[in-house]
Order: structure tokens, then sequence, then C-alpha cells
């Protein structure tokens, strides 16, 4: 085995030699005092990227998303999400703890959910009922295997929300994969939101940071929320050199990731006790149903592990691939070798 | 319009002739100080009757709820229960607020979680996951209609928590109705769980105050819960005296609601328009569905309060009645007169 | 030993009489629906009293002060008070837990806080700094005393607070001890302040219960969270009827407990060993320094009690004589009898 | 005027060539998966400078003693901590938004806190206490003008703290600067305690980044919390590999800036208006007070920074100034000269 082909997640993404080049001559100050020049500059590309007025820097995507939650809403407030959305899947009950609200969560479809469930969830004045502060989405829809909403289908969801007084924050970790996939701009992907946060370190390569944009107002209160939580950085221009170029160089080849993503889907479909539908995810997440092999898919990750195949296990009978710059095409095709051995292995156990 | 017909909940129950001499007459102490004599007896009778060690008396079944998962969780952690229960529902969002802890719910059937649902909602140990604190079951449950769940019901369904350690709390603000309604030792109820919450103040009419009951080292630790919360009363004995009479003498007249329930659900069974199902309703809750008027529940449920019949919607669609002492079974009759008239009216309308 | 003699606190006092027979008598409704027509009258009576658009019931004194404190604060704000204040010293920690703010503390003289401390403690605009979001004061102060704040001081110090758009609360669970100490009408020590919590369970007796005031929209809003901390009562009529008879037929006598402490502090001040001044005591609450005496504050409460007079320690060194409805003059020389006895044992010992 | 000499505060410290060059080079991985080698060497020898079982990286020192807190801390616990401290003044208030606990704030005398003060803080088991949850110390100093507790002075504190079974955590941020003024081993100054935090981004000049450090179970816990508030960074090593840099290469050179901040506060000393004790700071951090200037701290800040000299105000009177690797001896010299040329403008205006 010679080397590991890492499809575990894009977050695995190294720096590349443009961003530790940048990173190494970038011009930095004091950025709680707001003097860092090469992170006010990330700050405004990001803000004009992203179609809002103004960005922040975050050191992570989850700090993204809690401070936005923090800067939207008041403690006892109630949030509408889908029921897998990273928010909350992922973010170790931040919500509760860090705003002090409670989750309404949805059961959507691939990330969308009904405006006429949303309209169920968002709560009346009454005295037994928290007020609802904030409707989130997240485009690509992680666990929902990097599923793509529209610029329509994000019009609608925000717009029972919006008339009724509830602001929307998206949660776009992901959101230049969506764009590539729908081959849109980014900013209609974003125009029906509050706030949005995206991520420099996923399929972009950076090796650290998130941004939240929204309205300046809107972003000179989260500064305040982002220094509580501990994400006030000093010399931050060393990070936001790299996302720089992650910004202006690394969006269009997101592109590739999803052709080697289709790859993949289509070569595990075609091995027998794999069960794919590759026209189910246009993006660079996969998710593959091992239950026809008759193992776990915690067992299958480890197999697949052992001989230099890297995925995560997301539920009982499923596993995630994910791919991204620093995956080839020839590594797809070895791994899909690799996996086809693995499972004839299995067969005749 | 002679008088209001209230069936919009049980908690307008008012206290009886026996309770109010009680009161009157009721020995008390500084209960803050734990010499409140009769607040001791009170909740010595509780915790026997309930089938625990030790309870506690506070002023709403709310705070029970409240103090009770303060009690069990530690900030950060995950609560199981399902997506229509009083305390997801109705309680303001505490669990956030209060114990900072995220609520995970789950889609039951009559209040009923299948161990399945509650074993996949249980979080492995993984550094985004919140830890999961503790389950919650609600007997009867009140959005599912008064539904009772069994001992085994309940046994089942708390075995899958503690078999990963995690403990079990009860909402049983009407255990007794579902006692009543199995013909069971409301004990073997409780049995399963590690603390249970109930109300004096509901279809037993006291006037003020539910008890909170579990192992004596946790009523310990819920006592500065309670306090913290402003629950810690001073003379409270006044209000343990009319909650001695609730547990002695109005327990088992809870079948007379039940029949009653029975009588109203039948009548409405056959009024032309409205939909219920009178087997779903084993308690003292009905849930009616007027759909097929082609008016709202809002409306409907204003027009019966311009008749003098009192009834909550619960939905868009559907209108909650509750029977209890202070509806007699003439006056249920008399109700479905009344409403039998206003269906007519509307369907000449 | 014949009977107890009961120093320890004034909330000690059991209901009169008059309290008995209305709270046996008193009409009641569902106060969660707002129904209670008691309730209604008692918060209309406390309000008028008291000086504010609205009042309401809440079921201790710790609950009025923490539901005011979330009404006025947003997270993350911090709050002005006193460094032996009630709220921080005894209130479990409250703010910070259920406010989810930072208590700054001012050490004050006998409550009183200079308006130059205050106005230091106040934070400007800042990155780092936590927005001062409420300035708390207590009159009578328990641990200074019972120290009373006139009009004057509290206009004072609310004035620092207003001129910067700070809203100030009033911990007033003894403020009609203040108001009869210093001959004043209540309203003018209650005309500063935006909020102000009073007890009915103290010294006027009530078996349970206090009152917030404020303007009509402030109550409005407390309503929901007193809700929140399961604070909403059914039949609390009870307990107003009681509180009505409280603040009708209590008020005025406090002056009794006012003489009579001053009774026992000049027989304290003339037993060698112990120290107090009975100037320094305007109320019913005294403080008296064993520290001469050799022996700690614990053991001579201790001591005390097997002589059947009850005080409670406040510090290693002073012990906490309450004087009340319920301890007579004849008591008081009792008292101070066994008081002179226990000392001079201890002087021979 | 030709340059600015930055004596706001160390934290304005650019990274070296040295860093850079690390920067650009170092060797990642993801480090939410732990797999960052750079960064698993850096906490390796954090770990083993500080005289701890094991060390993790944080984006911020906020962000390191909130974590500390919380990972120490229970919900509605209460801390003792300097009432000058900067976790109680500066963090924006987390403590009390993030781990839900109180302050309970000592005031000390250059950082020290009186035993005796400390354990009269310390809460008896009662009722209405909130837990004494931890005791946080803070070496240098930095309100109190950098002042430096010595290893025997945080032992007699950690030491009332321990034998009530308190756990102590130390605001290190400036750990070193201690142990270099004492000429002593920094282990020998955290020895006494649990936890503790240092910087890598002050006057050790790495661009961003601190660790907390403690026992291996401590640490353990604290990723989970780290996650929580989105410290859970990606690629790291990049900012690793200059912290590797700033503890093998910068801890000997702060001597420098004590050199400097002597030779500063000695001509400060020497400039008529001013007053400063220049052996009243033993570090890199000086307080001077303008009051006899007869001109406000914030309008001589503004004069001074008009003439290139930037320092900041910390109260109405006083101005602080720190020296640091990216100022000169021969700067420190200048900016004396500016100075004493404004305080003369100052007087003859």
């Amino acid at each position: 085995m010679a080397e590991l082909i890492d499809l575990r997640s894009d977050t695995v993404t190294k720096p590349t030699a443009e961003m530790r080049k940048a990173m190494a001559a970038a011009e930095v100050g004091d950025d709680v005092y707001g003097e860092d020049p090469t992170m006010r500059r990330l700050e405004a590309i990001a803000a004009e990227k992203i179609g809002k007025e103004a960005a922040m820097f975050v050191p992570s995507g989850t700090m993204g998303n809690q401070v936005a939650a923090m800067t939207h809403l008041q403690r006892g407030d109630e949030v509408i999400l889908e029921a897998e959305s990273h928010i909350f899947y992922y973010e170790v009950g931040g919500l509760a703890l860090l705003s002090g609200v409670q989750t309404r969560t949805i059961q959507g479809r691939k990330g969308f959910m009904e405006p006429a469930q949303i309209a169920a969830a968002i709560r009346p004045d009454d005295l037994h009922f928290p007020r609802t502060g904030l409707l989130c989405l997240e485009n690509t829809h992680n666990r929902a295997g990097g599923a793509v909403l529209t610029a329509e289908q994000t019009r609608v969801m925000a717009q029972v929300a919006h008339e009724r007084g509830i602001p929307v924050h998206l949660d776009g970790a992901r959101i230049f994969n969506a764009a590539i996939a729908l081959g849109t701009d980014v900013r209609e992907l974003t125009a029906p939101v509050d706030s949005v946060m995206f991520c420099l370190s996923k399929g972009l390569g950076a090796p650290v940071g998130s941004l939240v944009a929204g309205r300046k107002d809107f972003i000179d209160k989260a500064r305040k929320v982002r220094k509580l939580l501990g994400g006030g950085l000093r010399q931050s221009g060393i990070l936001a050199a790299a996302g720089i170029v992650a910004l202006e160089q690394m969006v269009d080849r997101l592109v590739e990731d999803h052709v080697n993503a289709r790859l993949l889907a289509e070569g595990l479909a075609n091995i027998p006790g794999l069960t794919i539908d590759p026209d189910a995810f246009p993006t660079n997440i996969l998710i593959c149903s091992v239950a026809k092999l008759g193992i776990s898919a915690q067992r299958f990750s480890a197999l697949l592990a052992q001989h230099g195949v890297l995925a995560n296990p997301t539920s009982p009978t499923e596993i995630r691939f994910v791919t991204h710059k620093d995956v080839t095409k020839t590594q797809i095709k070895s791994a899909l070798n690799i996996i086809n051995q693995i499972v004839k292995a299995i067969d005749q156990f």
C-alpha cells in the first residue's frame, strides 16, 4: 500500500504552494485593533464575492454559525432548522449552550424544508411558547449528501420567515460547491438570506478559517460576539493571505471535485453489494449504503482504511466519500479498485 | 346562556370545600428552613403514593419538569423527548435557557417512541456531539390526546436509555389519569423511571402545586435548583394542605372524568362535520377535527365560546376538550347540544 | 423552656386569622389564563400602593428579582450591584445562570453606593467589555442590618444609571420597613427606579408571595419570563387573598417590629461581651458582634437555640436578630434575659 | 514624524522571519482529526516547557481562559478572581454567558489576594449559595502593571482553594515574563495550579495562538469545549510552526523588554507632571499617572498618537506603556523625547 487516498472530508485539504507563499509574505497587524491590512482585504473581497455588505473572518465554520446565531437571537428564542443540519447535528449542542435557544427541527428532503412545514413550526404569540427567532438553512447540505438548494428553493423558504419578521441564516460552508453545481453566481444563492457563513478551509483548501457575511450593522455586532467566544485573533493576516488565494484561485476548480465524485459514484454503483444513486449527489459528497454487504459501515470503513482508502461512516449502514483537490482522478480509480476487491473478499468470506 | 361549560383544561378546577377547610386550618412553618409540618407530610404522602424515595413540592408542573431536567443534566447535554411533548412544546423553551441543553425530538405515536428510534437518537462519543443526558417521557401525553403509556411501554423506552447510563424523567402531570385508565397502581408506571413530576392542580383539583419525586439524593440536589428558580416558598403548608386532600380524596374520582370524556367523544362523533374516534382517547382529553366544517379551529372555538362552551384549538384544524371535576355529566350533554346546534348553523351558512 | 422565640427572620411569620379566613373564602380562577379575580385585585392594589403602572405576583422574592433581571437584561450584559446585596449573595448565583450576565459588585456603605463608584463601574463601549445593562439597589439592605436608603439616596444612584440609559431595579423585599422607618410614602422610595420587587411574606405576614412592579409593558414581558421559570400558578387567588390582607392591614404595624428591634438592640448593647450600636439599625434587623466573647457566632447561635432563642449567624463573628409580628415585646425581654444568662455562663466558663 | 512607536501592547508584535519561514514550510494535517504533526509537536513542547501533562492550542488567550473555566466549572457555580483580572475585566463577561457562573471578585494588591480574603469568599454549603467552583489567578497581572506573583504567593493562594477541593486556574498570558523577571523556571510558577493558559502571540511574537495546559484528562475534556466554541481548527500546523519558534527562540529575549521598560519608566519618572514609580513595574508593562498634568489620559494618549507614540489609557488618569520585541531601545529613547516635549507643551498651554 503506497499512499493514503483520503476521502473522509474536504477538510483534510492542504494549503497550496501559492497559499504558503502568500502566508510567508503577508503584511500583518493586530486585527483585534482592526489593523491587519491583509485581513481587511480578505474581508472586503469576501463580502463582495458573497454579495453582502460586510464580512468577518472566524477561525472555524462552527464559530461562524454560532456567532451568527448569537447575533441574531435572544436568550430563550427558538430556532427552526433541518433535522440533520450541521448546526444541529455536529456543533456540540452549541445553540442551546451559547445562544440559550431551543432547536425546532424539521425533517427536510435533501436539505429542503417545505414552506408549509416552516410556517407550521413558527410559533404564534403565546405565554407558553418561545419566540421563533431564526430560520437556518444549509447549502450544500452535508448529511443529505452535498445536496444543493437552488436560489428559488432558498427564496421560498426564506420568504416564509421574512413575512413573519424572522431572519434567515445560511450555513454555506460549501456554498461555492452549490454555485458551481448549479452554474449560478453564488450571490443568487445568498441574496434571500440575512447572513451566511462559508468556509475557506474545505474545498477551497485554505488551512484555517471561514467568514460570516451580512449587513454591516450585523457584522459590527458580530465582532463583539466573536471576541467573547475567543475568536479575536492578532496577526491573522497570515491566515487571510491564504484565504485570499482560496477565494481567487480555488473556487472554479471545485468542478473537478464534482466530476471526480461522479466518477466515484458511478464506480461504486457498479460494485455489487454497494447501493448508491449517482444522480443523487450533485457536488463532492457521496453517501453509499453497505447494508446489502451484511457488515456495518463502521467495519467497512475499517477495512478500507487497512487498504489505504479513508472514508467515514455516517450511520450504521452508510459510508460517506468526499472528493477534494488533494485526491486526483487516478486516485479515484485506485480507490474504486481497492473497494471492489474488498467487497469481493467480503462476499467470499 | 346561563353558565360557562369550561372544557379548556383541567387546570381550571377549583379547590373543593374540604381543601379550603384544610388550607384555612393548616399548621405551617417556614419551608425554606424545612420546617413546614404540613408540607413535610404532603411530601411524604406523595413519595409513598408515587413509589419513590422522596418528593419535593413545586409551585407548577413546568417548574417541576425544569428542576428535574436541571438536576439530571449538565450544561451542553442533549435531551431526547417526544416532538409534541409538553416539555418541548409548552415550556417556553426552558430546557435550552435553564439547563443549557439541546432538544432532540422524536416523532412518537400516541406518546410512545420506538426503542429503536430512541437508540438511534442517543449520541455516540464524538468530538462533534453533545452528550445525551436525559430521556423524557410524558404520561398521559397531552398533545396526543391524553394518550396513555403502559408500564411495559414505559419500561422498554426507559431500558434503552438505562442500558447506556442515561437517566429517564417522566412528565406525569396527569399520571393518575393514566393509572386509572389502565386500572393499574401508579407505581407500576413510575417504577421504570428515575424521576417523575405530577400535578396536584389539574384533575386532582388543588389550587396550586406539583411534586417532583425520585431518589433521596436526587431530591436533595433538586432543592437547591428549586431555590435558584425562585421556587422556595415560606408557609407553603397552606398549599400542601390542599394537596393532601387532592391525593387522598381526588384520585379515584378521575374515572368520572374519563366516563364523561367518553360520553362527549361519542356525542361529537355523531355530529356530522366533526371527526373524532372515541376509542382513541382513553382519559380526559379529546382532540376533535373540524376540518370538514370548512372553518378554522380558532373560529370554531370562538363560536363555541359565544354560546358558553369553552375549548382550546390545538392546531388550525383541531380543537381540544378536557373533562374534569367541575364539569358534570349534565353539562357534557348541554355542551353536546350547543355544539350540535353550532355545527348545524355553520352548515346552513 | 416553654416556647421558641424565633428571631431568625421575618420570613417565619405565620398567616393571621384574617388571612386564613380570606384564603378559605377567596374567589379563584385559572391565573395562567389571567382569570383569577382575587389575583387581579391583589395586583391592582399592589401596583397602586407601590406607585407603578402594573404589578405581577411571584411565589418568592428570589423569583421576583430574577424575573425582573431577566426582563431588563440581555444575555452577556453586566449588572452593577452592592457586594453584599441579596441578589448577589443569597440567590444561588441566579443572575449568571438565568440571565447569563456578569455581576459587577461595589462595596457600599449601609447599602448606599457612591454615585462616583457607580459611574466608574459603568462600562464604556469597547470590544472587550460587556454592556452594562442594569443597576440593582436594595432597600432595606438585609446584610447591612436592615439599612434604609432614603428617597434622595435612591434618586442619586438611579440618576447615574439613567443618564447612561441603564435601567434600575430595586430589591425592595422589605421596602415597607424602609418607608415606615423614614416616615415617608413608599412611593417616594420607588419613584426613581424602573422596577421594584417587594414581599408579602416577610414582615407583612402572608404565607407565600411577592410582587414585581413597573411599567405595564415591562410587566407584560415579565409574565412570560415568570412562566418560563415555572412561576405561572393556577388558582393563585388563594395566596392573593392573604396578600391583600397583608397590604391592607399589616403595613402600618411594622413600626412595632422596629420598636421591638430598638428595645432588643439596647438590651444587647448593655450585655458585656456583645457589641452593637442601636442607632445603626433603623428597622427590624440587628447585627450584633460576639467577637469579644471569644466564641464563634455559630457556636453562640447554637447555645441560644438550646435555650429557645433562635437567631442566625451571618459571619464568623456576627449574629443577626430579626423582629416581626410573631415576636412580642414580652418575648423580646425574655430573649434578652436568656441571652444575658448565656453570656454570663460563657464568661464563667 | 517618521515611524510609529507602538507601546499599546505586546499583542502588536509581528512574526519574525524565522516564524514566517517555519509557517511556509510547516508539515500539516487536519487537526480536528488530531492529525496535524506540527501541532502535535507544539503541544508536546508546550506541555513540557510549562510543566504539565498535556497542552492544547487555542486561537486566543480569551478562548484559553474560557475553555479552562468551562472545563472546570458546572453551570451555577461561583468563581473567585481578582477584581481587575483580565478574565473578569476584559473577556466580555464570558464567564457568566459561557460557563453560567457568578463572578466573586476580590480586591487584590498587585494581583495578589490574601489567603484570608480567598478563604472568606469561599461559600459554605447552604441552600442560598452557589458552589465555589474555581479560583483564578493572573501572572503577570495586566491591570496591576505587569505585576508578578512569586511561586510562593501562587502556592499560598492555591492552597486555600485546594484545601477545600476547589481547583485553581492561572491566566498566565505573560507567564514567561514573570519567570524571566523572577529568574525562576516557569514550572515553579505553574506547579501549584491545576490549569494554566499562556500566549504565544504577545511578547513571544507568534501571530496567533495560546495554549491551555493541565492534566491529560483535563485537556481531553477541554478539547470538546474548544470544539463547541469554534476553536477546532484544520491545518493549524501553520500557526503551530510559528508557535514552536516562539517557545524555542523568543522566551529568553523577554529580558530585553523588561530592560527597556525600566529605561522607559525611569525616563517617565523624570518628566515633571508624570507620576510613576519605576520599582513598581517588574516586567514589560508600565502604568503612568497623568493626573498632575490636568488633562485626561484619553486626551494625553491622543496627543502622543499625533506625534507617533501609541499608548492606551487604562483609566481616566492613567496611561499604559508596554514594551516588546518590535520596540528598540533607540525607539524608547525617542518616545521619551517626544513625551517630554508634549508634556512641556501642555505646561505652557
